[in-house]
């Protein structure tokens, strides 16, 4: 996730202009296209955007999925055939827009977050989806092809669950339900690499580990970043009222919103043990910084006076009448044992050996 | 208590699709069944979940309380049987669910934790509870046999109270009475554990004090996730205004809050003690290593210059005319007597011993 | 303070169950009972509960004022001869009970703590009063003998001020007051220990000044437990729209209001010092022990090359040129002290010393 | 700035009670009187109080201001000729009191601060001013002599502005608003101290610089009690709706509130900004001695293997095959030489030095 | 950006007094035209203010743009012309306000600011802009000439996207909306010069980069200042309901308000990387420096028993049996190796090298 991206090139054309922001994923855009009732199912892969548009108007439930978003002739052309609003051709095409909901009275407009785990570098990484909920139809806008949908694809195709029966309201709550849902599962990673770490941490911890924790801790901020608004997004399209959103439909989004706020519990909870790991992390450091620099000080103070026994008695002067003893020099040596008994005595009676 | 339970099962199923998330506790599900009324009282252990339909539409208050809820047959059949919700099944079979409280008309669904105290490994263990408050029966989902109603149970059989003369919200508050109150015998041991760390911290503090500390610290950080909510839930729940709970009981819920508020509070007072100790502990530990480096550093400073000077008279020059004169050695003892006490006092002027 | 009272009793019992939590303070329950009106007065000390209840219907104002609340019967026939609920009671003898308000129509019920300032121990001790304001009466419970009402009795007495011509909600008012008023003195008492660990601090500060304000800290944690739920109580009380608060009591009430909102404050202020002060420590400390650490590395730092130049002209070489010059000893003792003076003008030079 | 002032005082006295808690500032009160219409004005400075009472019903408006408020009676006569509850009188005694508003239908009652910086101690002294805002009156009441009214003064002599033509709600605007444009003075005061500090940080940093950021962050603790309720009270009393303060007047009370919220914003960037410094002086500090430990330390580390060779030298045994070597000498030169050179290549390659 | 300018210069004076907070950035004010609606457009340069009257009243848009606002008595004649309240002016003068929205009924009022990145200093300048927007005009007044809105300009000469059939609200919306965007380009720069921050930081940080580090983070908190309040106000602008902004403007205003959130939360995330850092480059030095000095004590403390051994057989005693042995001197040796072997294991045994 890259802190900013260029917003830049928005900047001086008037708004509602229709600019790609963000990088190209995809070569060609990918558009696919679902119309169900109760009883049948159709499932089409379109070549131009026109082919969508007499579908618009049907009873059935269409569901029009786009992957890559680069394209901005496309983005138009469906605009002016679904009666989409430039502000929402313009967030759509802005990759780097944070999580929203807006009420367009025609449709709703909702920006989320799909999140997936680079397993590999540890990092997470964000594509945006664009959902648009009309009368009849859901449109959804991915920046490549690839994403958390396939439940709802297969429930579609085998009429599983109550998904054919219902409107479009409802296809797009599933639709949210799956990307909260998959949030679940990188959280579940998170959560177990945490537990590694630690048990890095009480077992033979690292500055490695340090950096680590740390890379976690800026996961952290990035992810709140996309999870915190969704809490306050799921909640405005529950009590919206809208017309748009059936009763039935709504006790399901409440049920999401619950999925949302255990996210956001979660994610809260992660930085509370990661914070509270680096604080480990230190004070065990420090502690162990502490016992070396602490034996290797006393052992360095233990032998400096016996040196200087040792030099006293390595002195030339012509009167050291000790010199001369008979038992001078087991005497020299038994004083030096005898003062090194007496500081370890000290120290252990200090407690600090 | 782990940081993230399997949710992933559920990716990719229909919403309101039942699996059981969590471990299985507990071989075969045990369902047991009160059925009271002011006069008299029935308990009764049911092999099959039909057994207890009938009871549903009498007048009289029933209890059905299921330990053990992974077999999912059971459930579905309950469920039929008293017209719960899709995802009310489904969030009592996610024993990873946070606390929470919904109104579905009919019945009122509210999760909850149950806590216990591991007071060997002095861990919290989380369990969940899920009530459904009906009409005329109050069902009750454990994971597995043993919990904090055994109070309830005698007071049912007993008659004791006033449990006999109400209707079925007082019962469901009885319930949740216990539990929020086996929260305080939680506190209690953690505010012993903490008090006796807290006399170890001005005693002997050792590494494995701060290691304590910092356990607790964390199992505050999951405590608090199962309290918080709570305060909402019987928040809500009191204020709800549904018909399913009379005026007498609301008053009841309302005593239930402020206990609430109180488990709250003392959880924040607990980790705002422990942040403090971590404190203690830290400064107690600097001062220690301070005061062992400077008696030891203090050591090695004084005799350092007496040893240079012990190795000026050991070198062999030939003309050191010092060596020669008759007071010579005496004189070096004298100088160097004289340069360790001009240290001492220095070092007492200065105070730093 | 102690942390967390022993809830426990409390356990698997009815709720409403009459169950004394905390110490018994007193022997012998002391039950008073002041009678006024703008005319005349009367004050008793009652032998038994009983000869309180004719008191009640009358219609001048009536306290009774009952120290010590371990006698649960005692507690039981009062409840009774006023009407309280029996969840009232319970909180009455729940000694641990937070500071709270509740409306029951017929009465109003607060908990408060009194507090006083051990000044041996320079520990704060809480008593916890319940407050029962009623159409023509006032109940107080008390702990143990002892109280900050004695004002409040001698202005009944003495007829001083409005206390006699208004009614049992001025009463209820006079009482909080003096509770209230108490705060200020043991919150200028901690200000006043506060200012002389600020003083020794600046002058000589030992562990023992770091002792002392980590103890404030805490007292401040506990404190602020009391205080805090203050606020809201006298906000609710004077907001309520009770009949049984007049309008005149009222601006009095919002005037105790403005003085919880001081108390609250200069608790935090307190905090926010006391922390302050931790930092200041800790910096003095670090500041102190560098200097020490510094000048003494500084002077073994200075003689360990001058010990080596020692060490080298003490070696027993055969041919050291040196040795056999004329002037061979002072230009090593030249030697010596050139680096000595090159070695302080480099560690002056970079402000070392 | 005093923790807290001598409250004790009140403690046992009814409610309403007139006691003043502050030192007494001034000798003798100072009652001065203007009374202005748009076309006349008149200045008087009162001997006694009743002097002032004829003023109180004439159309015009009415200005008496009081400096020292120590002398009870003074206060007594004033709040029974004007009308003012004893509350009101009680807390323009209470110097120590919190800002505050109040409504009192008659009359409004807003407490403040006037600060004024003590450029020598570099502290923030607070004095309290009350004022009251009647139908066709204001009365303002100070600690002592001196305050920063003169520019009103000098406006309703002169008639500059719209001041004389305009109520006395305008009059009460005009003298906040000079108390909080007052405010920052005190704040640019302190801007400039913190950024001479700044640049001391910057430039050479001592044990007093950090002092008197500390000092800094106390002042502005207890400035921030004086200010933040600021906000609140002068939101209310614009948004108050009371008939004694007129539509044009409320415009001018928004622009005083944009100013309160002003200083708020700047205490708080204060607040981060001083916090900022203190970790810059910290990690400079810790910065610095860490260099000087390390140069010393590298110092003693390489004399010290030095100084072993010279001692093995300088042994005494018989059969010292070296000693007797042609170049033996050189050669434990050179040996040592080798020695010196290694440890500095090692350090430097370790970038140590 | 200074922490405080000058608002001394107002105190004393009355309200709505015209003067100039800042300093003066240009010689002479700067005064542009724009009249244009659908069908034509003209653009006009002014020297006396007196021009711009005319226009006013037309129906079509008029833009007057102001840069230079030292000269009082222009704005006291546009004032005059258009209408406008002397607090507004006062406003406009004092650059030092902060930014926000005022309703006058007539016109709203709302002053805000424009930044700019100096790359030289690594600095954000800020610049006020205030905005009235009327019936049929906007007035923009800036301290000097050069802005971000040249975009907008184009867009009204070119006739590019709607701006030319909209009204006032919209020019005054596309005037923030260049503001807000040009915000963008801030935090990208800022974001780079982080990431870039952060690379160092992995790399090679010395004391600059910490230095570095704590001045964006004294940026960040001079950005939030001009930042935060810019949300209340956009939600202020879009939800007032005022009559000059139509139905259209509000959805374009809805997206400014997105963009503004977004902006907030960079920040705010950018404060909490900015506080990462600080603590990774503190655990890094701290990491580094206990490497140096355990390496370095290690050396000393072997070196030190050795050097022990050597002095001991330097000493000069007459009956050392050791000197005399045949296999003496090669056995010190021996002696000596064998405990430097001994410690050196030791040492890797502790893990301590």
């Amino acid at each position: 996730m890259k802190l900013v991206k260029k917003h830049s090139k928005h900047v001086g054309l008037p708004p509602g202009s229709l600019v790609h922001v963000g990088d190209r994923k995809i070569e060609h855009p990918n558009i696919t296209l679902f119309d169900y009732s109760p009883k049948k199912w159709e499932e089409k892969k379109l070549d131009v955007v026109e082919e969508s548009l007499p579908f618009k108007e049907t009873s059935s439930v269409t569901w029009i999925n786009v992957d890559g978003i680069h394209q901005v002739e496309l983005l138009e052309k469906l605009g002016a055939g679904f009666g989409l609003h430039s502000l929402v051709l313009e967030d759509i095409l802005d990759t780097e827009h944070r999580p929203k909901y807006e009420d367009y009275d025609e449709y709703l407009f909702t920006v989320l977050k799909m999140l997936s785990f680079d397993d590999q570098k540890g990092e997470i990484h964000a594509e945006q989806i664009s959902l648009i909920l009309g009368r009849t139809f859901v449109l959804s806008f991915q920046e490549r092809v690839g994403d958390v949908f396939d439940g709802v694809r297969a429930r579609i195709r085998g009429g599983k669950g109550r998904i054919r029966s219902m409107g479009p309201d409802y296809l797009a709550y599933a639709l949210i339900d799956s990307i909260v849902d998959s949030y679940f599962i990188i959280l579940e990673k998170i959560g177990d690499r945490i537990e590694l770490l630690e048990e890095e941490l009480i077992g033979d911890p690292t500055p490695k580990t340090l950096q680590a924790i740390h890379r976690f801790k800026r996961q952290m901020i990035l992810l709140r970043r996309s999870v915190w608004p969704l809490r306050e997004i799921i909640k405005e399209l529950q009590g919206a009222g809208s017309p748009l959103i059936g009763d039935t439909t709504e006790i399901f989004l409440r049920d999401v919103y619950d999925h949302t706020i255990q996210v956001v519990e979660t994610v809260e909870t992660f930085r509370d043990i990661i914070s509270g790991m680096i604080d480990i992390y230190l004070s065990n450091m420090s502690n162990k910084m502490n016992e070396i620099m602490k034996v290797l000080t006393i052992i360095a103070t233990i032998f400096i006076p016996l040196t200087f026994i040792a030099g006293v008695y390595g002195m030339n002067f012509r009167d050291m009448p000790e010199l001369e003893w008979r038992w001078g020099y087991p005497a020299a040596w038994f004083l030096m044992l005898a003062i090194f008994a007496g500081m370890m005595l000290y120290f252990k009676k200090k407690k600090w050996i």
